[in-house]
């Protein structure tokens, strides 16, 4: 019999009505807002009434540097989070949404895969419950308000060449990188550059993710800086008054998604800040929703631990207060043997060697984990490929590192693939082991901040900036903004600024070519190396190929 | 006691559960995909099932041009809707959405007033069910699609001086009509002239409000024209592969949406065509869908008879099927002193002349509808200031006219205040006494349809064009698209092009500036005057006061 695909197993999911999800968290029917039978949002009153219960672990799932082999790291959050549910515990998934746009590009990013899968899957790769619909109508509302009121007279003495807030659209449309806007005369104002990122690079989105309520969420939206005048002072978007009505767009979408994976088992799906130039991990609203109704919480950061896991502990945990009870690091034989040296075509070989000489790069991130106090198991997420040799390699390897390395067959299996890894992490989580602290302290200055992540994370001799750069770091401190924490913006493919240096190499520095203040966010942005904020098309793109099918069904998206 | 505001009445309606009015209707759970506990759509599947049932008898609501006074005309509609309910008869009201960005600029526009309202209102201001920005995706797709197939070869040989397809937002934002885009480099593309229109504007939306069923939207889609070739040959949106994905992101925006009046009945809020550059009236699948389920319909048109009314009966129900069964016109008496000459400051005197002398716009629209073969009654939609002789006025012109004038109070009463009106347009569209028929036939060449509008409906002498026109629609007709309907887009104060010709003037010529090809919604539009398809932000936008109140209620939308 062939192997289902991803699709055609989250099609012949056995769902539950989310009602009953929702009832068995002790959602009441008023509580759960419901999109069709299988997606809801949590009201809001009943999120408030959760103050005051215990929270549950909090254990986060991260990964080895990416590889165009795959590592499974939501695969594996999927997984674990129904292993956890059939050894006796009650357990909920946190994940981020999926963008749009990319979908009609390459082919689409799916909930998990295999037999660890949330769904609906369809509606998550489409427009969902419209949270980021509702992030694009925000974001460009401000845009159109800076423009309107420099039409009007610009009381606000906003210095055209210096409107920091680009437009946004959820499509990969290179046409719109770079645009002149405000063309035609007259009545349609003062050309100007301007241009659009996709919605996910928004920091309206990270804000989402961050917010706390939407109280918290009008503040930060209120303190985002949108230009600034002629004499360098920034002119923030509340000075625009869009604030309020940026925050009524946003009120449904603040409202974490429920939905759940293919065992029936609760996954909350909310918020997609862009891992590249933001925190790259699910909203916090969901997360602390989750922790109130479930004993272990299991979630997921972007990309590899070095980028993904470093954000999610010094900037979403840090903001809000978590405290994660365990780490599990996912790798692949074939990613490992990648980062090892093989190519991409020679994966199907068996070759222990360069998987040992791959786990360097386990390796690495495995210290650097530890480095923030939480105990850390590896999941080596198993396909059908893997040799014995090749996996005794992987768990040699960490054994010999001081942790310890579990096989998981989740893809194939679902959760009942992953139970020996449950218990592990079960019994970690609950060991009380947990010291977690950031890298950082608040009161360290920016740059020493960005210094320290090159050097204790990548494992470089330094970072280096030019004095333009420093001097603007040094300015935002005399501003307040000091205290943030930084938020870096580099390749996910190797621990340096090059994306073709595998393994765990040294000797580099990190050169920040840029930093950008998302104030109300709350990070400074380091950007090292090329970042793109808008992606294209391909020549043959995903949407040519997709359509529905005579019974209705979405064909070529995944 | 205060009388309380639309948005007061609104939040204290006493508003069933979705499932309720849907069960009400035949529609189970299943069939009913919820959002939310008061909004749903209804499931394809379902609606197929309702082929071979009787047809409901159907009712437009319309009325006289509109003035800065109001008409009332949708909430005469749920007013009317709620009546025939009062009387013992199955009645639905259909209406269209609302757009999202001019909220934003100017305060919003309910969905009727008074105790005559369809509910949750604050939702149906803001994302509702989500359509709009369906509708945005689909058609930005499409733009992403023409860039990135010129970007990677242009193998369909387009010239990008010759795009037609611009982008979509809904959002008022002026510095986005016109824009260069593709700047920055050889990796953005090919810097052309471009531009954004409101999504109300997109053919999408017309094709989605047209559109019988997914398969009729797929090939409608595919049928738009995006582009030309040097030669002038046309580039079908199918020539690029996309109207399949297009579809895909339309497939829950094509399901009529169910909501409910104050008085907990049925109203299907669904598509928002441009009452301008389109056809401005609600989608076709919500009012087949309803007629399926109601013995009588109550819709309407956008702006007065001359416009709203044409189209409707010249597209829609031509396009349609469609066989109306009565017509309501809606009157004000303060809009019918505007139309005698009475400006807008004095409304507050009563000047039965001058409601005599504006009585002469009501006539034209009532003869004009007659000559539709449609039963009419006006409705004198009553306002507080009214008096009696003032109404008298008008009864009597009605009278003399061959028709009936009822006095409405709905707005102060609900349907309690529309129950004469009810029984008369009951009675009417029971009569048997509907000959409906389009104004002209298929067969007739394109400038005459537009010359035969010009005469019968805005008594003109004449419609007027430069021979490039007429040159361009002759290559249209010999090009196979001559039997479709013209779309008119002009101005909506006037019967003339001059919006300031108020009442029933003569005389006067109607001048064709400029014609468009919607190849797939099915119409030529022929533009007579300004027509803005992307609207500005006033001085101090309605957003700036827009916000969530402690208890979480939106405030300054209304």
């Amino acid at each position: 019999m062939a192997q289902k695909t991803d699709i055609e197993i989250a099609r012949a999911a056995d769902k539950l009505p989310i009602r009953e999800i929702g009832a068995r968290l002790g959602i009441g029917e008023a509580d759960l807002l419901p999109y069709g039978h299988d997606k809801a949002k949590i009201s809001q009153p009943f999120i408030d009434g959760l103050k005051g219960r215990p929270d549950g672990k909090l254990i986060l799932v991260t990964a080895i540097n990416p590889t165009p082999a795959g590592e499974g790291k939501t695969t594996t959050t999927v997984g674990l989070g129904d292993a956890i549910n059939r050894i006796g515990r009650r357990a909920a998934v946190c994940i981020r949404e999926a963008s749009l746009g990319p979908n009609f590009g390459m082919k689409g990013g799916a909930a998990g895969g295999g037999y660890a899968q949330i769904v609906p899957m369809e509606e998550m790769n489409l427009h969902f419950t419209g949270d980021f619909h509702a992030i694009t109508s925000a974001h460009n509302l401000l845009a159109a308000m800076i423009d309107n009121h420099v039409y009007w007279g610009n009381d606000l003495e906003i210095d055209t060449r210096r409107i920091v807030w680009r437009r946004v659209m959820d499509m990969n449309d290179r046409a719109l990188r770079q645009i002149t806007a405000s063309l035609g005369g007259v009545m349609n104002g003062f050309p100007r550059e301007a241009g659009f990122d996709i919605t996910v690079a928004s920091e309206v989105m990270a804000i989402l993710c961050l917010a706390t309520d939407l109280n918290d969420l009008q503040k930060r939206l209120g303190d985002m800086i949108v230009a600034y005048r002629r004499d360098k002072t920034p002119v923030f978007a509340r000075d625009l008054g869009a604030d309020g009505a940026m925050t009524v767009l946003l009120r449904d979408a603040m409202q974490p998604n429920l939905v759940q994976t293919l065992e029936n088992n609760p996954a909350f799906v909310h918020g997609g800040p862009f891992a590249n130039i933001a925190h790259g991990c699910n909203s916090v609203i969901a997360t602390t929703t989750a922790l109130k109704l479930a004993d272990f919480v299991v979630t997921e950061a972007g990309f590899g631990a070095d980028l993904g896991a470093e954000k999610f502990f010094d900037i979403k945990c840090r903001k809000a207060g978590l405290h994660p009870d365990a780490v599990v690091l996912v790798a692949t034989i074939r990613a490992l043997k990648m980062n090892g040296g093989t190519a991409k075509d020679a994966l199907g070989t068996p070759d222990p060697e360069a998987v040992a000489r791959g786990c360097a790069n386990l390796g690495r991130h495995l210290s650097n984990l530890k480095g923030f106090g939480v105990p850390v198991v590896v999941a080596i997420n198993h396909f059908a490929g893997d040799s014995e040799a090749e996996i005794a390699a992987v768990t040699d390897y960490v054994h010999e590192h001081g942790a310890e390395a579990v096989l998981c067959r989740h893809w194939a299996e679902g959760g009942k693939g992953a139970e020996a890894l449950a218990e592990k992490v079960v019994a970690l989580a609950e060991s009380g082991a947990s010291a977690f602290a950031p890298l950082y302290e608040d009161e360290m200055g920016l740059f020493d901040k960005i210094d320290t992540i090159a050097r204790r994370i990548y494992h470089a001799d330094q970072a280096i900036a030019d004095a333009k750069i420093r001097d603007q770091l040094h300015a935002w401190e005399a501003q307040g903004y000091g205290h943030l924490p930084v938020c870096m913006a580099k390749t996910q493919y190797s621990f340096t600024t090059d994306p073709t240096l595998r393994g765990a190499p040294t000797g580099h520095d990190v050169p920040v070519r840029e930093v950008r203040l998302s104030a109300g966010a709350g990070f400074v942005v380091a950007i090292c190396g090329e970042i793109m904020t808008m992606p294209g098309l391909p020549s043959r793109p995903a949407a040519e190929k997709i359509r529905l099918s005579e019974a209705g069904h979405v064909e070529g998206l995944f």
